[in-house]
């Protein structure tokens, strides 16, 4: 439904509509929106217009000890999205300490969101502090009024310890794929999984690809592409590594062996 | 110097170098580190165990309204190479608020640095913050005993403006590759440049490849396919639309709207 391409002229968008749609394509930076003013393009996508009064809410939903690329990869496209609102939440709000210390913030409080468009939940290898029953039962409440229920890596064995994935087919980091099941979900080894609803990536970085695919589901091919653009994501990996079955035999096997299980798909998180 | 094969005995490495091994592999999650200890192989790289008293250490030099994912991408990367430290640091330390609002910290004050084996200017649309001659006498000095000095999208505009890639090769942003000449640089077009002791990596995301390039350049190809796996770094992006030369006219010409002077690589970035 946000892929016509009528274009109505520019005037129609209000001048805040217009500020925004600068400010979130051009990282905020007012000063460089206010130059770009001149240059805009006389007509934009209707899709656009007609969700001005009603932006997209897209809710990562963080911890401690999570991974920070696993929802900064997603968040850089979505971020740029046209008429689109990221918003960050944790169990407690406020600064969260990720995986190395790093922190990141701010966020509100996990109980004080009533109510997502989008609901994504990212990964770690720890994923103790989302997997109290009060936490598990605010992703259950979000999961069940969202228009999507999505995560990135690992965060997918938490939608499912959430009972939100029973017969759903989701991805997971390659690692822990298999732990899926003890939840009731279905594993699946794709990159982006779709099942319905259900959106899911699968290990740290396949939060990029995740973000471009639900960015075209939510605002339409053409916005997605543009994002993609803008953030010039025309990957190029110097090696042939990033799953175990591209991976020279000897470093498949030095990674099967620092992460026990992992051969299996069965490698445990700390819950 | 890195990528020799010669093994030696798992118990000549310290415990305190297993341990920092372990942690920096499995994202400093203690619990699990402790589990792997029993599936450790039984041999490990000469590099890694030459390397057991003398880390590298890689910094971020980031900065108020700095891009995200351009350093998350790499330390994502380097925060799991053996033996390696990355640090952070900002003009002012502390917690920096980056583009789009967030925070991210804690970091060192760049004046505070005495010296790394890794420098590594991230970018952004607002540069301003780095441009102050303060701040840039601090990025050359840095730069000027750093083993490598390296820069993601427009970072390489700030080690330009520093003066010290005059004549060297360098990548960029698309949108912003050509403002590199007015300080002497020699824009190149590539994902992944490196000139000498200077490597860089295009765009945003192409910090990614960047970090998996200088991994092994760091610590050896085999390290670094490694990390790519454990990051399952398999990119699929769902449209070809990371590059002008990629992307359907039609995105490519609203991009071009939006960023005025990129269909010539001159964007001008805030400075």
């Amino acid at each position: 439904m946000f892929e016509n391409s009528n274009k109505i002229p520019m005037e129609k968008l209000s001048a805040d509509g217009r500020a925004r749609r600068h400010a979130l394509l051009m990282g905020g930076a007012v000063l460089a929106a206010a130059a770009v003013v001149d240059f805009m393009p006389e007509t934009i996508q209707a899709a656009t217009i007609a969700q001005a009064e009603k932006p997209i809410e897209f809710l990562f939903a963080i911890y401690p000890n999570g991974t920070l690329l696993d929802f900064a990869g997603p968040n850089e496209i979505l971020s740029r999205l046209p008429n689109t609102k990221v918003r960050f939440a944790s169990p407690d709000g406020g600064l969260v300490t990720l995986e190395k210390g790093v922190t990141f913030g701010p966020t509100e409080k996990l109980s004080d969101i009533e109510r997502v468009d989008v609901i994504c939940v990212p990964g770690a290898l720890d994923l103790s502090a989302m997997m109290k029953p009060e936490i598990l039962a605010h992703i259950r409440r979000l999961s069940e009024s969202a228009r999507y229920v999505t995560s990135v890596c690992t965060g997918s064995i938490i939608l499912a310890a959430a009972g939100v994935l029973k017969g759903k087919r989701s991805a997971c980091h390659w690692a822990f794929l298999n732990v899926l099941k003890k939840y009731g979900a279905i594993p699946d080894p794709a990159r982006i999984v779709k099942d319905g609803r259900f959106m899911s990536g699968g290990g740290v970085t396949a939060g990029i690809d995740f973000g471009v695919a639900i960015a075209a589901e939510l605002r339409g091919v053409q916005a997605a592409q543009e994002v993609q653009l803008l953030v010039q994501y025309d990957p190029q990996p110097p090696f042939h590594a990033g799953n175990p079955s591209d991976a020279p035999p000897k470093v498949r096997d030095a990674v099967y062996k620092m992460l026990p299980g992992s051969e299996n798909g069965l490698m445990q998180p700390i819950l």
